[in-house]
């Protein structure tokens, strides 16, 4: 192969060297263990659907997706994202009861990217997936596993801003009917392209009262007060309704005492076509965008079963950099050996692994710089020759 | 999406649902921790990477590529194993240092499958590379540490056949030079077609003695013993140096206590090109096919580094076939609340929670069917209106 093109790896695709792997790791583990705790069952889906499933019915853009032919002339796609392969596995082979499921994965999905240093194609999400129960209870339950798996996993500083797909669009519906201006308002949410809303509310041919309205929309961001504002504004009973589902929702958060975690947002909207209810998206830190979300969807219709779920999804990578750059501690020991102590170094890495300490054993004449690789270690023992030293 | 086609998904892709994710998960987790204890430090590549580089050095057969185009036409595979990606990585990053470097990988490989029922397309490999130590140390210590991986994951009753590439590749070229016949019994030996290697050898127009010889490396097969016969049929140095490095083998695997898992077999062949010394396969019960592989490559040097490895890959799919079907314990717990004990109900749940307990919360509003899913639980709790019951 040609020199140059040797070390190339496809655009957005990364490896993960050791001491992000770790952290990852750990990050992972941390978050698994509190879904197992609260009874979600984890499940692994292909990496490659067909097309004419997965790849249709998910809600990434279709420009986005990976696609590749069969033996047999079908579409494959790369996952995009984890929620419709597990409507698929609900569907086809969990729903034959009809009762509450609560699913979870940890998983790589792909995206493809247009330019080099953008974005990565190729990431991992941890989530769940709680399906076929349509109380708040469920919405809350997702918010508070979501709130309990970041505490778990260290993060100290973060924020679930919960909206309602309800609200914009019967407002919307009610203001501006369904036309392309409804369309150009919800773009702009979905970019918080504030600037860019206010003044296409403006330009818009409508009563300065409309105008108002559309305009409040953005206002509706904070605690519970939000809610009482938002009722205020919202003339029919759908946009009712939506409301009276936040304000139980915030009595759900509050008896599980996670209100300094949560606040309102009634501007949010998702690009996720099947969003149907409550949805969320999570900031932390200096992280420019969320580093995870999630919502109530209708998805697994799709698939022919009449059942709605809730669930989140977080972004490994961008939680690993809210998280911060905390180096992890070297505790790796080293003991050399030369060929005629060689059983009596087993026997003391052994002794090691026992009580779960991390030990390398080399044999000396194995290592052809031993100063650059003994300072990989925490420390090291000899056992060389006739007597040993450390 | 057409009803039929909806639940399918491509040949060879399977999901994995909640008990076999979970026994897999342990499996897993047994193995990573044994390799960390030995200082093995996990990496992480893409699923995807370029035909040009990773494809071409891979040594799977190109038929089993999954390809596809990126944006700018360069064809992409889904990696179809772990050791030319992780060769790619440590050549261009980690050995810039000229010491032994010690990597280990669980991840998913894609080979494509011809028919439906078959094999899995898709599948899960742990392993290690332990790079750029070019004693038989290092190739005893990835054998040991393979046993150590296996008796830590449970498995009691599995083989190590060890053999060396230099064994049979120097019997052909003395006897056969390098041509079509020593292809056909290579083929023959890979796919442990015994009896058509035999005919093939009586077919060839070789003296009686040529042709015993050959034959006789069928027979290389056993302890300690077999190195002395294969020593007494090999005539030149390169066959008699291989017999000499796995007699030091034997001496390390001795060392280790770790006698009873190994056996030789001189007549292993492997269809990976780049293997250069030892290498070997694992057996377990019943299982049909090996449950892992390894050798001494030379991979590394494609990519511009001279560096040998020795590594092995375990197949977690056939590895848990040989576990067997142990049925898990169930020990989630349900706590069934009413609206107005929710906050007593969320506080019972976080004392299971805290002391490390399965525990599910649900709305009982939430459950149409409230005997079916009281049956998925191993106990449940009542908080409903104004007294508890269990």
């Amino acid at each position: 192969m040609s020199r140059l093109f040797m070390f190339e790896k496809p655009l957005g695709m990364r490896d993960t060297l050791p001491e992000l792997y770790e952290k990852k790791d750990r990050v992972r583990s941390d978050i698994a263990e509190t879904m197992k705790l609260w009874g979600y069952q984890f499940i692994e889906t292909p990496a490659l659907e067909y097309y004419e499933t997965v790849g249709k019915a998910s809600a990434i853009d279709d420009a986005q997706l990976f696609k590749l032919l069969d033996k047999e002339g079908h579409t494959l796609v790369l996952r995009p994202e984890m929620t419709t392969p597990i409507a698929r596995v609900a569907a086809s082979k969990l729903l034959k009861e009809d009762i509450p499921i609560r699913l979870a994965y940890s998983a790589n999905v792909f995206r493809a990217q247009e330019r080099e240093g953008g974005r990565p194609a190729e990431f991992e999400q941890i989530g769940v997936e709680y399906i076929n129960d349509s109380t708040i209870s469920c919405d809350g339950e997702v918010i508070a596993l979501l709130i309990s798996s970041l505490k778990k996993a260290g993060l100290d500083q973060f924020q679930v801003s919960v909206g309602h797909v309800g609200f914009a669009q019967e407002l919307f519906m009610q203001i501006l009917g369904t036309n392309g201006r409804t369309t150009t308002l919800r773009k702009f949410l979905y970019e918080k392209n504030y600037v860019g809303y206010r003044e296409s509310v403006q330009s818009f041919d409508l009563s300065m009262i409309d105008k108002q309205r559309l305009l409040k929309l953005l206002q509706l961001r904070g605690g519970e007060e939000v809610l009482a504002k938002a009722h205020s504004i919202t003339e029919n009973d759908k946009g009712k309704q939506a409301i009276l589902e936040l304000q139980e929702l915030w009595r759900v958060i509050k008896d599980y005492g996670f209100e300094e975690y949560v606040k309102f947002d009634l501007s949010i909207v998702s690009h996720m076509s099947y969003y149907t209810g409550i949805l969320f998206e999570v900031y932390a830190g200096n992280v420019g965008f969320p580093i995870g979300n999630g919502g109530r969807y209708s998805l697994i219709e799709k698939f022919g079963k009449k059942a709605t779920a809730t669930g989140f999804a977080l972004r490994l990578d961008r939680l690993l950099e809210a998280l911060g750059g905390k180096t992890l501690e070297n505790e790796m020991h080293c003991i050399f050996f030369s060929q005629e102590r060689r059983k009596e170094a087993f026997g003391l890495a052994q002794q090691f692994h026992s009580k779960g300490k991390k030990v390398v054993l080399q044999d000396i004449t194995g290592v052809k710089d031993l100063d650059k690789f003994t300072k990989k270690f925490a420390g090291s023992t000899l056992l060389i020759g006739g007597r040993d030293s450390e």
